[in-house]
């Protein structure tokens, strides 16, 4: 079901919080303790924003804790501001166009969970994507569809609206096809300045985990803390929005109607 | 613009005509001589039938010359009808979704040319897909698309009225999103039976090159010939349909309305 | 620390052993019950001995459980004899040539366990190889270097006897190197007629498991048991030599002085 | 045969040079001019100097051309000295473990060249390296093991002389094999100050093609001319070594007794 990371603060170097921590998402790459699956090595990507206009993304398809290039990037790459994401497929190919990060424009995107039905609904929903979007569709995975999807409801404006108009659109095409399975989202995307985060299920309301946590310089929003030190880390609830910059972290009640 | 070759007859070892020829398709992805890009590095696969219902596919994203697992499959496999393909991308990612042949049920498909603006028209086409056929796709190819809708058009009942029928459809959606590129279509695809080859261009008439050929005991189609050997290789002329079995090549004109 | 699976016996599809048990060798990649590691992702590879001269060898870095490619195949491939393998590295990248089966001359070879302090020795190992078995090394693994070792001592007279004065060897040259870790060695390798398997450790004499079984028409060796049908599978000792043809699996006490 | 470039001066963003100039090496990965392979296609490499101790390194086995995360990774990473290679086997696996730059320490090494009669003399040079060295070694080039050599020889102290030295090994042992072949070696290695590159060949002194360029900010070795541009590039003769920093370029006479 995937494990994701993102951090914003001081600069530091990547693989200061990728690789150094005990439980780091590399370690959670062999063997996650809070998700469905234990072992997410279906691929792999990190994005970061640095001195370019555009952030960078780097995606690959073998197990994270086995990359040489991940490691030697993460070891040179210093940023504000980064997502990472080690993944274990649903079904859709080991391809690096179906590894997150996925990115567009400025944005950048990592989820863990799934569209219940997806392979039901697929047609649907990428009907609804506008023309320049769709062209920038090149996996097959629900997550890179969904955050088109979120880019075409308006995230640069209003993400908390998007993400909302996204997930409602879904669950409604959902009942239209008689899906039954949850939709299940706790994903992290950023436009370089914000972060916003996301923990939503339908049905029994029992998303993949989140949570928010800090460091000497900065915050941090992960699947799964990264170390057993419990004061640097809290649960989000379920059915939460949070808000994160260097210097503050929000949490809201997020519903959708 | 990618070089492919096919193959019925008694049962062969596919490295017979897939390397040992002196313009085998592996030297053809080094130095192709009639193809506008000399080079084809951007991927390769094989298709083929053996004791099984469905054919066996096989696909990398290395250059087709440099891969050991080719060379050792190519080896070991004997098969009565097999395609294979190298790739030069006109766009879309190095991916093993994206690489030829692209199967469906019993048929591979393996294509030479483009799709004059793809990427103004991916989503009117993409629309006519029906459900069944819309959860195939994997990629993001112009070649994987118009194998689907000749899927849907009837490609089991009426292989050339399908491929009439997907290619007119293209041209008609062109013409409405004012695209002026043609639409180039050297292509070929089997059942595991019969291999039909198509020689394709809209505007200038002048699609990629195809020939036929034959070895001691079988039957060929390919995109140059794999050897200086005049007399065993014809040249089909543009607007060709070419129907092709174990003991028979039949070439006809194929015009699109 | 790897596991792998053997097969001799009627030709049968690669994929009736390799893919459908409950606990084949691709559930073994994810989850393996009975070794050190429980994932098994680092790679894979699988060798046959079809029509040719020499087995065919496919290999691969990305886990067993997610390549297409490997599903392909092991479907299509038909085989009197093949042995399969998915890695965890003890160290070594995660690179085709650092993929099993090896293969040298009819030979092929698989190998779970590690050669202790394999990096002070290797450089005293390597240079005890002939010219021209030298050469065959490709990359950087202990396994192979094992392997193109037991190779120059005569293998192919004497399977046990070159076993034997490898791990000898090695033992002697640890020792010399004050190299306190165990030699461990539950391997497998056969010339295309008799399959040779061995448990092996030094020190504690606790090699990785090994286990013999067999199916309708042929005998298998396996690092851990297929299926949960009990009467199928015995334990081998350990410090034990298997010999195994399609008809025949003997089991002898194996020590190294 | 390889292509390379290396540049030191002003802090630049890599893809300035790698990917924007027309004749660029991205270009020269497809279409080298001077080399004896136009095509240079199995795998690449970039290595860079940053904020770190050590270099980075970031290499892989697809064609420089295709390669998403290159060019991300080029357009993110700013550095004051870089390498780049893109390769033409001339036999050894398409891998990343046989991909240019070497690292070792802070050094990095690109070469373009071959060392006439290697699967020969393997052996015998391999012997030579030190412990420590010799467990550095990870792929089968003859590339990674010069450097190695030099390493050995005290590139650190004495960089000519430690190139001297062992070129003129290699010379000795190719002799008392009977080597008939050249060795050929147009090579630039670095310790994250200094550029040195060398021209060097034996028998007909026709080693590869080497020149000197600069740009407004920096100077620059290459194999071929980024453009054409014909006052910034200098050929560099046959039996040269250059010596580079950001401000001076030096070339001198190298011979190897």
């Amino acid at each position: 079901m995937c494990r994701w990371m993102a951090y914003c603060g001081e600069p530091i170097f990547v693989d200061e919080l990728l690789f150094r921590p005990c439980h780091s998402l590399i370690e959670q790459s062999r063997r996650a303790v809070e998700a469905k699956t234990g072992t997410n090595a279906d691929g792999f990507g990190i994005g970061w924003y640095g001195e370019r206009a555009l952030p960078g993304v780097f995606r690959d398809i073998m197990p994270a804790w086995s990359d040489e290039n991940l490691k030697a990037i993460a070891h040179q790459v210093r940023s504000r501001l980064f997502l990472a994401h080690v993944r274990a497929s649903t079904g859709s190919a080991t391809s690096r166009v179906n590894c997150h990060p996925f990115s567009s424009g400025r944005w950048l995107f990592v989820h863990n969970g799934q569209i219940g039905g997806f392979a039901q609904m697929r047609r649907q929903l990428e009907i609804l994507l506008p023309d320049a979007l769709y062209g920038e569709r090149q996996g097959a995975t629900d997550s890179e569809l969904v955050f088109l999807m979120m880019r075409a409801n308006g995230l640069d404006e209003n993400p908390a609206g998007a993400t909302r108009a996204t997930l409602a659109t879904i669950l409604r095409v959902a009942a239209s096809c008689n899906v039954n399975e949850p939709l299940k989202f706790t994903a992290c995307f950023t436009d370089g300045e914000t972060v916003h985060a996301v923990r939503f299920a339908s049905h029994d309301h029992r998303p993949p985990t989140l949570y928010c946590g800090h460091t000497a310089g900065g915050r941090l929003a992960v699947s799964e803390p990264l170390d057993t030190d419990g004061e640097r880390w809290q649960s989000v609830p379920p059915m939460s929005w949070v808000t994160m910059t260097a210097d503050r972290t929000q949490v809201e009640p997020f519903a959708v109607h």
